[in-house]
């Protein structure tokens, strides 16, 4: 696998959380002789949140998560993923396979089955073989450490499938001693053999349970929410808190505690740079875009132009051949459904105003626009016209290698 | 620009519609030496109805045809459509030059302005120059002639942008002399450069403007409404039908006549017929590909589901490979947001049935598949298990030959 051309330098130092312990092993699930299961063992009193795929057929694991978060007192122990089998449409038996992993996994570690959160990425539709998973367990757990910046560049590389790089991220969390930790993996929206997005996110604060589920949706709002590689949308998408309470500070048990808006702060930053990773590591992507939408009627519809914008296959073609063609903009706003006046829209590309007032601007320069996309960094912004809110939304160029990567035939 | 795989052996022999005469001329609107207009002239009593494009940033000749569709008496004595300039995206200025257009043609032919319907297709954000076009009017309709199989196919010609074929189909109407002729062109379902949808369609039975546009209507449902190249909505899709009443036959002036039936008969066969040469013609396209959905809860659940599949770059680059990747049809179905039932649903591809209950069928012949999909017309159908409506939505493949076309810089 020939390195993204958009990574980043190398995977970060990511400090300790405390409460978390990681092991790794390779199982053998799809193929040998590569890391694909991540155990993560938490403190007691642990509490977690979880986002998931929208998709109307999730896969097993997600059903299994949503179901203890739903019915769970909002505390978990462990955390299992394998990165050879996505454990979807499979059936009952993906079921029973995936409740037997939280089983297995809870037995060995004296806790109950639903505090152990499993996920899954691979291939789709094949039988899980959960034989492999649970053989591999005890050695596992036995070789548990504490998470360290080694640790966890082994756990995330332990979930990668066609990524890549190992994408991991962390903030401070201002006024404590605490931190945020994350992981992820991902470089389709969806590549169905082998490219769910998997995020797993971790703090040594502790966090009353329903305060860090909407912490974790707000930030997920403006973060993996705001990123397209494909428009595709995996059966398997999660993302995890687990916030362990083992560090020093006190636990917030309020929405008034005063270092709210710092963990927000902080949770943003790590989901957002992670959500960056999987856009640098967008399959065939050259060009990482942001898409910047203004004067919208709400920051919602804003979101949607954006969205609208960032997935339209012309738009995506076009920024790979570096063409400053505001035509195919206009178009992808014009088909997003949402409020946008068209005799007030304006655009720029990079620093270049190109449209103003719904037509080419008088003296727009194509060769600065031309010279902006050049850069393997650009940014679209669109303002239009009818109200105040503004957001963002991430992408990558559509290019032929994303055509050879999704083209190629199963093998 | 070579001959797209999938085209017809040649454009078909259409037959004359009475009170219909065709002209078209080189005009030099974007290029010289290649016809870019098309008139045709309509007997007194013409019926008009029309559908155009849902984008909020629509061109100015489509906010014309809507304009004088609402407020007209359903009356239509010319149509006069150029392929060089789309006049999108063109402010107060595109409004102006529609309207100078209509004008234009209107006094020269003696005719009510708002009875001249306006199309355009071809660049966008470029000023158009109506100069060109008003200047080359005099000659175009000095020389019209009835509408014959010969001036069909110079229509059909005169229309064309990235197109690699002329499109054009017929119907008799069973029942009557009359016949329904239409021609079409487009290629994405836009490309803002060049490939807009337009379609067409005379017929020389008489029907009263309201029930013609109902039928309209109801047939782009079925056919324009149901096609995909690149999930791109162009600012200028149109799709204007007009009923000249010339034949012999009485006009149709209630919705009880029982020529009805034939009529719409003829109306969707047309249409279809259109919109299949569209895909046909698909920017890169080597595969015409149908997706149908059965079990549905309602049609319009079944068409968004189909047209949910037959979007995903996953599962067209899948079919560009000739890979039976039903796990990525999945995954299309569950993001598209319809009822449907995950362990009931059943999937074949071609013949081949792949899955049932949710999972792979056992005994499921992947080469049966494999070798379905190497052929150049592919089916894939999924019954989601929740209903008894069904739908199909056609499609083509995504291949390098798309990002080719779309990537290039424009000239």
């Amino acid at each position: 696998m020939i390195l993204s051309p958009l990574a980043p330098a190398g995977f970060p130092r990511l400090p300790p959380i405390a409460g978390v312990e990681l092991g790794t092993v390779a199982a053998g699930i799809r193929k040998k002789e590569r890391t694909d299961v991540l155990v993560a063992k938490f403190a007691p009193g642990t509490s977690v949140a979880g986002v998931f795929t929208r998709s109307l057929c999730p896969a097993a694991p997600v059903e299994w998560c949503r179901r203890i978060i739903e019915a769970g007192d909002g505390t978990a122990r462990a955390l299992v993923c394998n990165s050879g089998n996505a454990n979807a449409f499979t059936g009952k038996a993906g079921e029973v396979s995936t409740e037997l992993t939280a089983i297995t996994v809870a037995s060995s570690l004296g806790v109950p089955a639903d505090s152990v959160f499993v996920a899954s990425t691979g291939v789709i539709g094949e039988p899980m073989p959960d034989d492999r998973l649970t053989a591999a367990i005890p050695t596992l757990l036995s070789g548990l450490v504490a998470a360290g910046s080694e640790g966890w560049e082994q756990a995330a590389a332990a979930i990668r499938t066609t990524d890549t790089f190992s994408k991991g991220a962390y903030a401070p969390i201002p006024g404590t001693g605490a931190s945020v930790v994350g992981i992820a993996k991902g470089s389709g929206m969806i590549a169905p053999d082998m490219a769910t997005m998997l995020g797993f996110v971790f703090t040594d604060l502790g966090i009353a349970p329903e305060i860090l589920q909407e912490s974790l949706t707000a930030s997920v709002n403006k973060s993996f929410n705001r990123i397209t590689v494909d428009s595709d949308t995996s059966t398997n998408d999660t993302v995890l808190l687990f916030a362990t309470g083992a560090g020093a500070d006190e636990p917030i048990t309020s929405r008034e505690d005063p270092r709210m808006e710092a963990l927000q702060g902080a949770l943003e930053a790590v989901t957002l740079d992670l959500a960056h990773q999987i856009i640098r590591d967008g399959e065939g992507a050259t060009k990482f875009v942001a898409v910047n939408v203004t004067g919208a009627a709400s920051e919602e519809s804003a979101a949607a132009i954006a969205r609208s914008v960032a997935n339209s296959p012309l738009v995506k073609t076009a920024l790979a051949a570096g063409d400053a063609n505001w035509g195919r903009v206009v178009m992808a706003v014009g088909k997003a459904g949402q409020p946008a006046n068209r005799d007030k829209l304006a655009i720029w590309i990079g620093p270049e105003q190109v449209a103003a007032s719904g037509a080419v601007l008088d003296g727009y320069r194509e060769e600065v626009a031309a010279a902006h996309l050049a850069h393997d960094e650009v940014e679209i912004t669109i303002d239009v016209g009818v109200g105040e809110h503004e957001a963002t939304v991430w992408t990558c160029d559509l290019t032929h290698g994303y055509i050879e990567i999704n083209a190629g035939y199963r093998t």
